[in-house]
């Protein structure tokens, strides 16, 4: 390839912020590329960037297709929903069989599970692929979850590895599996994203409410925490985030924005879906449910009237608390990632994506928003034991979080009685007990269905289901 | 109506248990009902039992329909899915303008939307009717909640009212609204009841786990909290479940019985559908996943041979814990109906259901599973104020939760010590803390999505949304 061809090697529909920076991402690669967008200024803003890159934008769709080397490969970078299927209806005449289209969006697995039928049919390849790195990500090197025809993947591989982020070498990017499996995955990193970004809200609150901290000392502790086995991206931005100043002021950016959270959909998704799993996923649930109880800051102000007394200072020294939160904090965030890791498990055989759940954290450990140091670990575990059933029965990761539990028990004794929410923390305490837990009280939840009725129980050792008039012992 | 005529008031279609007790319940208040089901056992069943009352089965379908008065009114009790469908498709062309078909299973509120549009296209009313009780609320007197079209709920009513069960004279069921209403409001019904047992198991594992009682003491607990404030159906049966000796033994059933609790989907539904409508019930939320759990009964025997010390033992008396266990109970058991409550009255706005809830919870008092003395309070609340935004901000529940608070406050610093998991009681806590903070950790989780997607954010007294170069505070 050369900036001479006038055939180019991939294609995007949607020059949008992300789409421009993955297309001149793959330009700075040596690759020939091509954007379209009915938006003329979008297409302006791709050449003027482009310099002497080969990259050209297209205003016309069929100029666009016919500029691209055959197999084609063309990603949409468009909104999810409705508009992915107008793309897909407008494009379809202009391709032909073997063509490769590609939703890099966040769309739900469903839709893409029609829209492979669909396109399959007619002799088109579809991929659903997650992109995770944001602009800056895209730009630079992305992680990217493809998943779709094994064969079709081989046509992209080149370009997708090359423009990846890259982790000791190795490219953040691999086959995902399948059918919708790789927009699943995608899904499922943006669930345990949203555990992470709950995990820290409340370590704010906890600091702030409870210890009294001010941000100059909150941004102290996010800045130590990100130089250790905490290391993450989202404690990263954290730590600058604590560091913005409100444009022309003294004080933080972060303390003039609204505490009402808003979200796009795939962190609710990967709960719902969890559900029909039944996997379950307790920490990610609450940061779902976290967000949206932040939506309702009247209400949660008429409450605090007739309710705040405001939290209670935490009992203890600063230095032992802050200790214990981060022990509290690295447990959370394991046990986010396991809940993640175990549904993408209960998926897999569910929906038979095949996954590999190493290769899986190998390629989130760079590009993405929930890279972080443990991500390592995780890998590890994975490639020690490719059939590991859940992160917790790893022996490494059970030794984090046995030297972890004192922390987390201690903190949250504390912050319970302060008042404290702390919904992430406790769910991820619970989950853990629970999933520990030999014998669970859930003989009573299956006896009281039993009784009230009639939905039969099991009996320890025996085979089949029984039912009981349990009236009878009143009689 | 007698026994002598040939015309029956109302019909059902499938007479298993619940369809055959609801039939003599009205044939017992002197309505003449038909019955019809492909069993000619079941059929028969009905006809044994129904002795000189005026309940007739029929093993035909179109002689079932012509011995109705019309308009008819027919009940389907068949199991939700496709057999809902198939029973319509059978019945539709025997049926006139103005006949009335009721739906009295747990059919999925969407399912229900599409056939209301469906029969109301040719004529027919149906109506989604939640009924709860089980075997025994059929046959003594259920909690009903009819939805649909409410001219043709008055042609029911007074068989309705006759059969239900009543508090203080007034009949459990009332007309709830349009569409498929009723559904979605025992579908909520459900969830809380979800919720109510996962606090019933808690406690049971706290008990047992965190004090050492033996099922004796344990029953003595149960009975004892039945007799005052926290009385309710579901306490009710616990105590019995607690005395019930598994057959020809000296000890409980309940001991053999295996810890996988089962679930037909019910909570799920409310757990998903709440997030769609973004009300937070985490309560609910992790009920459901705890039922999940459950069924990880070989992983948690692996995780438990590498984490478990068996939960220590709580600290403190066992009276004084029992004491905070119950304050725990109670506002636990408020929480989980706070948390139904709010998700009706967003259900109510966004789907124009017009729903009165101190009228549902009116018809809750009585008949259903989760009847309970509590529910008077929430009565009395919305009769107060029919525009409650929020089931805490009444004051008198106020005056409960505040009361109980010191006792979850204790009793939860000591079970997250011990090691004890208990999800609902810690995210019922976690809910309360966060609805009563005027200010949450939230323009950080909007400051993050902000930096790392440009999701923009939005500033406290300022119109409209912003984006910030966030990486600029590196350069």
């Amino acid at each position: 390839m050369s900036a001479t061809t006038d055939k180019y090697a991939f294609g995007m529909i949607g020059l949008g912020v992300m789409g421009r920076s993955l297309l001149l991402n793959m330009a700075d690669h040596g690759f020939a590329v091509a954007g379209h967008d009915k938006d003329a200024a979008k297409v302006s803003s791709l050449n003027d960037e482009a310099g002497d890159r080969a990259a050209k934008g297209f205003g016309d769709v069929k100029e666009f297709i016919q500029s691209l080397t055959t197999p084609r490969a063309i990603m949409m970078l468009v909104p999810a929903g409705k508009i992915v299927d107008a793309v897909i209806e407008e494009l379809t005449p202009l391709l032909e069989k073997g063509d490769i289209l590609i939703d890099g969006g966040n769309s739900h697995f469903t839709d893409t599970n029609r829209r492979v039928e669909q396109l399959e049919a007619i002799g088109l390849h579809f991929f659903g692929m997650g992109v995770s790195g944001g602009e800056e990500g895209a730009r630079r090197g992305p992680s990217m979850m493809p998943g779709g025809d094994k064969d079709a993947y081989n046509v992209m591989k080149p370009i997708f590895e090359a423009i990846a982020a890259k982790v000791d070498g190795a490219p953040c990017v691999t086959y995902i599996g399948p059918g919708a499996s790789g927009h699943f995955v995608k899904m499922v990193h943006n669930g345990i994203e949203y555990g992470m970004m709950q995990l820290l809200a409340e370590t704010y609150e906890v600091m702030k409410k409870g210890l009294k901290l001010d941000n100059d000392a909150m941004q102290k502790v996010f800045a130590q925490w990100n130089e250790g086995r905490l290391q993450s991206f989202l404690l990263d931005i954290t730590k600058d985030i604590f560091a913005f100043k409100a444009p022309g002021t003294d004080h933080l950016l972060l303390d003039d924005i609204k505490d009402e959270a808003r979200a796009k959909g795939t962190g609710k998704w990967t709960s719902q879906v969890a559900m029909d799993l039944q996997a379950p996923i307790p920490t990610i649930d609450s940061a779902v449910s976290m967000r949206d109880m932040s939506k309702y800051k009247a209400l949660r102000v008429k409450a605090a009237s007739l309710y705040a007394k405001e939290p209670i200072s935490l009992d203890g020294s600063t230095d032992e608390i802050i200790a214990d939160l981060e022990q509290a904090f690295y447990f959370t965030m394991i046990i986010s990632y396991a809940q993640g890791m175990h549904l993408l498990s209960n998926a897999s055989a569910e929906y038979k994506y095949d996954l590999h759940l190493g290769e899986i954290a190998k390629i989130w450990r760079g590009g993405c928003i929930i890279r972080s140091k443990f991500l390592n670990d995780i890998f590890k575990a994975y490639e020690k034991d490719a059939k590991l059933e859940h992160l917790l029965l790893d022996s490494n990761v059970q030794s984090l979080v046995e030297g972890a539990l004192p922390g987390i028990r201690k903190l949250l004794s504390k912050t319970i009685v302060a008042g404290i929410a702390t919904p992430a923390y406790t769910a991820s305490l619970s989950y853990f007990d629970a999933f520990r837990s030999e014998r669970m009280p859930s003989n009573l939840t299956q006896a009281q269905r039993d009784y009230f009725g009639a939905h039969t129980y099991e009996l320890i050792g025996k085979e089949g289901t029984f039912h009981t008039q349990w009236t009878k012992a009143e009689d």
